[in-house]
């Protein structure tokens, strides 16, 4: 074990070297901002946040988050008005920039090959100072240097170990452990091992309380607990900043399924892969096709103008209505993926790729004068009870069953992409060149294989 | 038409010769019955009933129904012991015989080359006397003798083309028109062209009362119409020897509707195909099966002990029973057949013979112990919620899931048939010799179609 974390800590602490130029860069751009902010004659402090600012980012992986702290008094449209200036102004000296759009527009900005985020938000002191979703980042960054005691490698170990097993980051298409949460479990017990040992215990004792929120403001820190119990959140950690938040909020329980069980793997028989998984080796979707004997059917549409976050919650929710539909039409899905590379994809594997040909067609009753007609016209004819029958050979491919459950506006669709997804190219049993490796993973179903 | 009729009439209408034979042999069969009912010192009346007795037989077609006529006051044990015990005396003096079973016991002889059934019952005046479910032939062939005017060869041409048409007979399992219900129809009409003529017309009267009943017996009449309308039944022609009775009660709306389009058919083109139709064209099954895409499962099973008007109702319940439980498990029954050639038979055909290979396997949620074992034991694991989630290739053939449908009590069988259909062969997509007729013409639509 011990020999598997010091290769590990090799790979994934920063070098002296990557050390002395972000301190370098952090001294320069403090340099830039606080400079920017006399000229702008503002009283707004920059403050460095997010891991760089904790000494906990893995090697290689040092983007910075430089946060511009308001006055408490600023109201809140100066705040957005002037803050996006002040960021605008810093990044005109930076090496280029973009305004990008959260809860308030912020600055997104390049220098010495490093992104830089420039965040306005109001210097908060304590949680009851909170306004904004990022005013709190203030309190993390400060709570975990004043806590972590020197147990930074064994945050970067758990970060590394959690990338690794596919269950790191909060947003809301990954819902794994984020980077703070990571560190809040490292200084509760410790040392990367011992969260690992706790992965069972945790779970079982459901809330973490480090701050001590129970005893200090009871009423408050129930009131998350109870909450976030009756949402069936498998975590509640109780933010050592804000009492009324749960820092594990986000998490699903697929994710902890996934840090449960390798967890306990990793302790039987440490190895590197755990923190370091091979590439899933892609096969050929075609020849899994083939040995499943199931279809494939891929939906490509263009949805330029939606963010990640947004778009992806509602590729979900619309496989999950072509599910509904494609079932009450005869054809069971199997699995599906979903995903944006350039156009959005939907990708369904159905049980098959056509419907029976055989369709029975009931005609009037015999004594109707139509009756006369349904008899003349078809070749083959027989009643049951009163009425006429006959049948049609048809082989309904499931391409067409689906243009007919979008054409007849049948198949739930995430609100947003409702349009797009009723333009979309439909393919059957073949995906372009970029979607081959998302089209294995899900036919292998390695896409989600935890024993990858 | 004339020259159709005419042609028609020469095969159908029974020679000098036939005649001839048929007096002599009813002449013999009096004799020897009045002479053992002498001897037995019974006072019991042999009459003739039936297409014999009224002339209305079609030239080939002359088995002999002779009822043995006990007096109204004989016990109902009395008839049916000594009834009994006179056929058999009788039936020692012919070619042959044995005991069947109906309502009550009866002889089948053989004499001559024809079939004689020696039937006891009581020698009614009026359907106040009726006592047995026979009891009424007497009644009837005296109305028809009484009423038919010499019209005998127009029964004989509605009696050929019903055959023909596959509408003939009031056996349980035929649910046709009976030749009783043709003589009414002929003396009701005048002529066989006009009860085609009226097809449409009588469909819309509903109800027939050849006798009168409606203002003789105006309560008992109304109460045999309103339970038989209660029923939906086509037709409803009041018995013009019992008003409780519909003669027509036994025919089923698909028999009146082939009726009724043939009809129409033949008054607008007279073919004497329509009362000697060529066999059906029998071709491959397996072709049927290869060009239609769907496959034939075929239960065989022995029930000897079951006669045809029993067996063949319960063939047709298992066959709706399989195919509800097959649709329960995915698999469309398109169409079915029932039988016996020898061995009973159920075939059905379905939109195909396999199941999806991939399965779902659900496994345990992830912190239980038994999930470890789940995790453990699968290649691929997942989870969807707190729940592991595997998957296994299955290719479920339509017969595994029939026997286990039938292993698990899960299909409806027809009573006095069901532990035989449990110990049913169970076929996919082939028949033995003597079952490829009727494979073809389930899977042809060819038994079923009217246009054949």
């Amino acid at each position: 074990m011990e020999d598997i974390l010091v290769q590990v800590l090799q790979r994934i602490t920063p070098s002296e070297e990557e050390r002395t130029f972000v301190e370098e860069l952090t001294k320069e751009l403090r340099g830039i901002a606080e400079s920017v902010i006399e000229e702008a004659g503002l009283s707004v402090i920059p403050r460095f946040v997010g891991s760089l600012a904790k000494d906990t980012y893995l090697a290689g992986d040092h983007d910075v988050d430089l946060f511009l702290a308001f006055p408490l008094e600023t109201p809140i449209e100066e705040l957005r008005r002037e803050g996006l200036k002040l960021g605008e102004e810093i990044g005109k000296r930076l090496d280029g920039y973009e305004v990008a759009y959260a809860e308030h527009p912020y600055v997104r900005a390049r220098y010495r090959g490093v992104s830089v985020d420039l965040v306005p938000c109001y210097d908060v002191r304590s949680w009851r100072d909170v306004r904004t979703a990022v005013d709190r980042s203030i309190l993390h960054t400060r709570w975990v240097n004043d806590n972590l005691n020197g147990r930074n490698n064994e945050v970067r170990l758990l970060k590394r170990f959690l990338k690794g097993i596919g269950a790191y980051g909060s947003e809301i298409y990954v819902r794994g452990f984020s980077g703070y949460l990571a560190e809040i479990l490292t200084i509760e017990y410790g040392s990367f091992v011992e969260v690992l040992n706790q992965a069972g215990r945790i779970l079982k004792r459901r809330v973490l309380d480090p701050a001590g929120w129970t005893e200090k403001e009871p009423a408050v820190a129930m009131k998350t607990v109870k909450r976030e119990v009756r949402e069936d959140k498998p975590l509640i950690v109780i933010d050592p900043v804000d009492p009324r938040r749960n820092v594990s909020a986000n998490l699903s329980w697929e994710k902890y399924g996934a840090f449960y069980l390798r967890s306990r793997e990793f302790l039987e028989r440490p190895a590197v892969r755990f923190f370091f998984p091979q590439g899933k080796s892609i096969g050929s979707y075609l020849e899994e096709l083939r040995k499943r004997g199931t279809a494939l059917v891929t939906l490509l549409f263009d949805v330029q103008d939606i963010v990640d976050d947004l778009l992806l919650p509602q590729l979900e929710r619309s496989a999950r209505g072509f599910e509904k539909a494609l079932g009450r039409e005869g054809f069971e899905v199997l699995g599906w993926n979903v995903g944006r590379r350039g156009r959005a994809f939907i990708m369904l594997e159905l049980n098959r790729a056509e419907r029976e040909r055989i369709r029975l067609k009931p005609g009037p009753e015999f004594f109707k004068e139509s009756g006369q007609e349904f008899y003349g016209k078809n070749e083959k004819v027989w009643i049951v009870g009163k009425r006429l029958y006959s049948e049609r050979t048809i082989s309904e491919s499931v391409i067409d069953v689906v243009s007919e459950l979008l054409r007849k506006n049948q198949v739930a669709l995430g609100k947003g992409i409702r349009d797009a997804v009723r333009r979309a190219d439909v393919l059957l049993n073949y995906v372009p060149k970029e979607l081959e490796d998302e089209a294995y993973l899900l036919l292998s179903r390695e896409k989600w294989n935890l024993k990858g």
